[in-house]
């Protein structure tokens, strides 16, 4: 499979979700600004006219969109790797979580954060909105290893997102112990560290190109 | 099982699910404002920390949250009423539609359009930079019926979300004729119908409620 991808994006979950599972993928980086995939130059909205990472494509050649239906593909084409859940409330689980971080974390808190065209007004009044999905978090996380009862696709998720308070200093994660020490934990799994590791390495690369091309 | 829900917020997908499963449930309205349960004037956040609804309560007791968690919920707990998919690629899709329109339309459009608490710059970047979410739903439902190959939980969610357009006049629906046809289509649904009628009342209830207390 083909897996579209900008350096330390939300795409990092899906890379994380195949490291865990021990799963071949050819990665196909993508310049988020200009859109073209650095491979062959081409256009990357002509695979997803959105121009949004992550996007797959399946070995049959199915495309498919959107972070969380990707991240239970890649679970359910490696069950082995138990990324996912079995059917019943446990899987309702996993689908809550994933639609609370694409939802709440993501698009509602850190997305507005990281917009460098967002509007000063735009981010304080997230902040002062959404940091509260924070504290819920930190409640949630208390006494636990993972989100479930065991490493899944919204842990995936859920380290990638954490990471960009690297990039965001309004979010200060020394106020959520619980979840800084999540993440630290979590950072610290082969598959979590061998992909940051290389992604970071991606993203200094795109940075000096964008910096070249200014 | 029991339903949190507010007038015409994003619960209504769910009592449309309800209903075109012809399954019952207790409906517990929540004020949007003081988050107290209506019938009974307690504490919502008792139930939902997050004050957000829909929140769900199975008939074992299981609190459920978050939008495409219990929509799936509801589509898998009455399979009669064909609302979700087999698994495999088609269930793939579901997840991504509703991971769409969570994320992109809900969250990324229509949230900061409609929170009145919202700066007017935060407003001017969301609609420059997000209505093109719509342009990619009208080219995708060009020639069809329903965004899977039947009447399925994405569609309930996305005809909820297109109603709030009604109430956001920066989006103009006329503009996405495609989309507008839709969410006509749809509207005549019995389930849509009786749904967004009886919603509509007590909005209309909520807004006098509102206004009283002011």
């Amino acid at each position: 499979m083909d897996l579209y991808f900008s350096p330390m994006a939300c795409s990092l979950a899906t890379r994380i979700a195949l490291y865990e599972a021990g799963a071949e993928a050819n990665f196909l980086e993508v310049d988020p600004k200009t859109k073209t995939v650095l491979r062959d130059g081409s256009d990357f909205r002509a695979v997803n006219p959105l121009g949004l990472v992550p996007t797959l494509r399946t070995d049959d050649g199915q495309v498919l969109t959107e972070n969380a239906a990707i991240l239970q593909y890649v679970a359910d084409h490696f069950p082995q790797a138990d990324l996912g859940t079995s059917p019943g409330i446990d899987r309702s689980r996993l689908h809550q979580w994933l639609c609370f971080i694409g939802t709440e974390l993501h698009k509602g808190l850190f997305i507005p954060i990281l917009d460098k065209t967002a509007p000063e007004e735009m981010k304080a009044h997230v902040l002062k909105k959404n940091l509260s999905r924070l504290d819920y978090l930190e409640t949630y996380l208390k006494g636990r290893d993972y989100l479930l009862d065991h490493f899944s696709v919204a842990d995936a998720y859920l380290v990638t997102v954490i990471n960009w308070t690297m990039a965001t200093p309004p979010v200060e994660l020394a106020k959520w112990p619980v979840v800084k020490a999540y993440h630290e934990r979590l950072r610290t799994r082969p598959a979590v560290a061998r992909a940051v590791a290389e992604e970071f390495e991606l993203y200094k690369a795109e940075l000096a190109r964008h910096k070249a091309a200014a």
